[in-house]
């Protein structure tokens, strides 16, 4: 087998593409991050990587919360949209029904299956990318989307985000049960 | 629309399924991480988060250095099997094809269509979870994962994890081109 050996590049498969949420000038504004991820369990809590430029990071440095929106796949028009306008040109505060948690400054989107209501812990910086790790204080969801009490990710259909191609994916089929398929008396 | 508050949780829509490699006791050994993504672009920076327990742990800290393997879906067993035996008790150094790049420490997985492998560059703590926050030194894929030079997302067929319901999934149909179907001119 020949592997070739490409540039170093951010890829991760797969990604998601969340909105993040922050009030910025008295109004809630919002942007697409993919390059996030989960990084605590308990406390639980999230990396959110965004040009140190982009108009809600000034939000999140400011008020010190921001919020974490998983859009659907049928969202994918003004998800994408969010990530081509900066808040400092386009209005984004109308877009959405927002709502607002404990927290009181991290603006949420009610047309969003699953809300992370969170408190930034720490700031970290390399290079253009200012990475904001905030805890979860919240999650917020309809019953719609919730399966005995927590949320259902076939109800939820999140997008996808394929760096690669820049495209949007929906999630398919399921593949096995984690935990499960890959017990030793199962192998053979 | 009424939402539910739910108490917080580490929720992350979706979520990947990645081979985390390390040599630990001379040996490479892999443990399977969902709770991982992109943190920067330049420099390419990846954070991972394991349970500070976990025998690969003691690989990362002491050479400083890891990779991320991205197993396609029709790996889902060999992923989950990894996930569900500690490298303390269960000699996973057999498992896979291991090769090594320029950090000549991070053991990478020959099976998986694309390998990052990543320099430590900081670790951070969070209850039980080590943070390693690792910058990705190089890129492998096979050509026959690769489109245009890079790898593409359909033919790696990565694997999805979900919490909700603990299983496995793959990648779905795309929904739309990402930075072309939000833009104004699109909108209705």
């Amino acid at each position: 087998m020949i592997k070739k050996k490409l540039a170093p590049k951010p890829l991760m498969y797969p990604k998601p593409a969340v909105l993040v949420g922050a009030r910025v000038m008295g109004k809630p504004n919002f942007n697409t991050i993919a390059n996030c991820g989960i990084i605590s369990w308990d406390p639980p809590m999230v990396a959110v990587a965004s040009y140190f430029g982009h108009y809600t990071n000034r939000g999140i440095r400011r008020h010190k919360t921001f919020s974490v929106n998983i859009p659907s796949a049928k969202m994918a028009k003004v998800t994408d949209f969010c990530g081509l306008y900066s808040g400092r040109k386009t209005d984004k505060s109308k877009i959405f029904k927002v709502f607002y948690g404990g927290l009181k400054t991290a603006p949420m989107i009610e047309e969003c299956p699953v809300n992370l209501e969170c408190k930034l812990v720490k700031t970290l910086k390399y290079g253009e990318a200012e990475i904001f790790l905030g805890e979860i204080k919240a999650v917020y969801a309809e019953d719609k989307y919730l399966t005995n009490g927590q949320p259902d990710t076939i109800k939820i259909d999140p997008l996808i985000y394929s760096s690669s191609d820049k495209k949007y994916y929906r999630i398919g089929k399921p593949v096995g049960k984690a935990y499960e398929i890959g017990r030793k008396k199962k192998q053979a």
